[in-house]
């Protein structure tokens, strides 16, 4: 497919739909909005456009469509795999201003937003009325269109499954301009082929979506999270199926290393309580009486201590505990990248039971090919998110080094019957490795799809697929 | 398309793949296979065969998509909507006997299956176990198979979601005979567009599923149901979003009225224990330990008797009154078939908000057009059932009453945010409906995907789209 060339008539056609305030020429375009958090890749587009609503991106749509402009659609900005990038060039079509709440349905039980609101301020909008939106991607400052558009998943996937699972309606602009409807505030639905699911986690390659219907429940009244140090790494991830068959389903099983709560103290300049053990679980529980909790926890540190050989049991919970404990863990990412010059990552999801083997083989990986990976995860839902440091490398070494041991690491983890990714998508950075999970026929299918919907691959070109 | 005509070669070669006693020439073949539950289209195939492995179905496809034979899968022949029924005649490919275990993995918790595994043996298997499979459609006869294809849903939707929610992976046989796999035995999934989510709820006409990884939980240790009377139908129905809304999710809320509990004690012959209020509600709550449920209950029964009008709050705690409640919610369609001589229903899903209105809308279009039109379904969810009964009618006026009745059902229920089926698919007999509710433009990426997937459209022609 050739692209038009941007020119002169397209930025007054945008301005005059947008307003000029909200059209940004490339020539004066911050550089941040030319790559993602991870900065893998990075692109200018000819124009950062900012819009208000959607028959803003209606039209903008159906002119690009035209004219053959590419499109690429951004939230926040805070992906790990370049989605957002427009590496064709042409409109960045920003929808963070598009950020109003439509619609608190608390009959029903639904959200209805726009996809520029974040997900902290969903948690915050509906916490306050009782009611709770599950999905717990690490990033709060995400937009919920780009959690939409990944399958985000989050900490609480163990017990509330990912943001798919808490969708129950979509509204899409389509590339050609025309807006559509996908499911509703209805609870089930059998009607023809899932085209909401398929627009989730299609990472803005067929269609925009401009509102989201969200499921909500009554939120609950009671939590814990408990810190259970083990002898090591393998001890305690061992753990973890026997932890979620116990009983109540945990909210989440996160593991923490020494060494990851190291980088974070240094991080964040702040010890960590009982920090001083090899390997730990950090264990979340709800409910909505006290008695349900304490029975929860007594259960698990029986378990835990007596069988599953954990050193000691930590109650996180006073507010000073739970905000340093979960604050080592959410600084996991920005500890790491704190720590060195340029980092990539590997977003596997892998069954449960094969974490602990495919650590072991990450950590030779590491030996065998000199660099630097640093881990953590989900050990709960089989996610984990490996970074590959550059340090000292060169750049020819790092992109010699990064090339064969995330070759190494994926096929080792589709061996065990892994994805390439568990929350974070495959974008731009990790097309190869779809296809190589999935295969030609597979590829060919969503070839077809995207086809579909977007014959003239106008919408953001070039990623998944 | 024009498919092949059914011959001689292709029986012989049918045997070779299948032995002969698997495959059975029309002039032998049982009425019953040619339609499914609700008879609302009939028709014979060429040939009725048995598969019991999936290079079975791979060799069959490839056969049928070269030599352009149309396939239509069935499994236990339960639907409603003559999803199963080959229209195009050529092969019926009978699921039935394929119906191993393969695998019970306690540490991801997942359960592996042939397609065709009735949903009730799935159910004893796990639950010696100490596992749970929530999906509870009401039809426990159905196929593992059948419920994928139409995203079946059952009564404890509320709390647990439906089938899709619960498979984590699928192998399916496309229509040219290559095996594929979706998913996997992964709690988590941002690896390119879902195709596991297409073909979940796609009847049949995408790919053959040939195995399925069920997600399992523990099993709840406790539940209880609660039969809840109300002065009528809208105070009862009202109740609900409060119900479900109050704090743990219960895990159904059906409702239930005089009329059908008539039916369905008549039916049974035997007398229901509380049958003579107008109105009720059959709450059910899951937990761990009573104290958990001892709450529920004081909380739900306080809020039903002092805010929200009800009568009293029978417990079904014996297992005689669960036998005696149950069997009669279980029993509506039955009893209802059994009143008339032909139904057609409506399975319509809505905003839990609305139920009460479109019920009332039912009624008087009952007396409207001259139609006797018993209903129940899960007012939880918002999923209703709703029957049209041919009783005295002559042909032409059923045809007639029905064309013109369904329409204004089905166009009410999208007025009100609706959706053509909660269940039970669209299949042949709800073709119109779906198109009515989501336009041209959905069709035709409907129809798209069909094509990428089975270009030849072999795999059950003419259904859904």
């Amino acid at each position: 497919m050739k692209y038009r060339k941007f020119s002169g008539s397209d930025f007054d056609f945008l301005k005059d739909i947008v307003g000029k305030e909200n059209v940004i020429e490339k020539k004066d375009l911050e550089p941040d909005f030319a790559h993602d958090e991870l900065q893998t890749v990075s692109a200018f587009p000819d124009v950062h456009v900012y819009v208000t609503d959607k028959e803003q991106v209606q039209k903008i749509m159906k002119y690009a469509n035209e004219q053959l402009i590419p499109v690429t659609v951004r939230g926040s900005g805070t992906g790990l795999v370049g989605a957002c990038v427009p590496i064709e060039g042409g409109i960045l079509l920003d929808t963070s201003k598009m950020n109003r709440f439509l619609e608190l349905d608390k009959v029903n039980m639904t959200l209805t937003v726009e996809p520029g609101v974040l997900l902290m301020e969903i948690y915050e909008y509906v916490e306050k009325e009782g009611l709770f939106y599950a999905p717990d991607p690490g990033e709060k400052s995400a937009t919920i269109g780009g959690n939409i558009s990944t399958n985000a998943g989050g900490m609480r996937a163990v017990k509330y499954g990912v943001t798919r699972d808490w969708v129950r309606g979509l509204e899409v602009v389509l590339p050609n301009g025309e807006l559509v409807h996908f499911g509703g505030k209805v609870v089930k639905n059998s009607s023809g082929y899932s085209l909401k699911d398929l627009i989730i986690g299609s990472e803005g390659t067929l269609g925009i979506v401009v509102s989201a219907i969200l499921k909500l429940i009554p939120i609950p009244k009671k939590a814990v999270s408990l810190l259970i140090p083990f002898k090591d790494r393998i001890a305690a991830i061992d753990a973890v199926p026997k932890v979620i068959s116990m009983e109540t389903l945990p909210t989440a099983v996160e593991f923490l290393e020494k060494n990851s709560l190291r980088f974070s103290e240094e991080y964040l300049g702040k010890k960590i309580p009982n920090a001083d053990y090899q390997a730990y679980l950090l264990v979340s529980f709800d409910g909505n009486t006290q008695e349900e909790i304490d029975h929860l926890v007594d259960l698990v540190s029986q378990l835990c201590v007596d069988e599953l050989g954990a050193i000691d049991v930590y109650l996180v919970d006073t507010d000073e505990r739970k905000q340093s404990v979960w604050s080592a863990r959410g600084a996991f990412l920005e500890a790491i990248k704190a720590s060195t010059s340029q980092i990539d990552e590997c977003d596997v999801v892998l069954p449960r039971a094969h974490i602990s083997e495919y650590l072991t083989f990450t950590q030779n990986l590491s030996q065998e090919i000199g660099i630097r990976i640093p881990y953590f995860g989900h050990a709960g839902d089989g996610n984990l998110h490996i970074y590959f440091c550059k340090d000292q490398l060169t750049d020819e070494e790092w992109l010699r080094k990064t090339e064969i041991g995330f070759k190494k690491m994926y096929l080792k983890a589709f061996e065990l019957g892994g994805l390439v990714s568990g929350e974070h998508g495959i974008g731009y950075a990790k097309k190869p490795y779809l296809k190589m999970q999935v295969g030609e026929t597979q590829i060919q299918l969503m070839k077809s799809i995207k086809q579909a919907f977007d014959p003239n691959n106008i919408l953001n070109p070039g990623k998944i697929i």
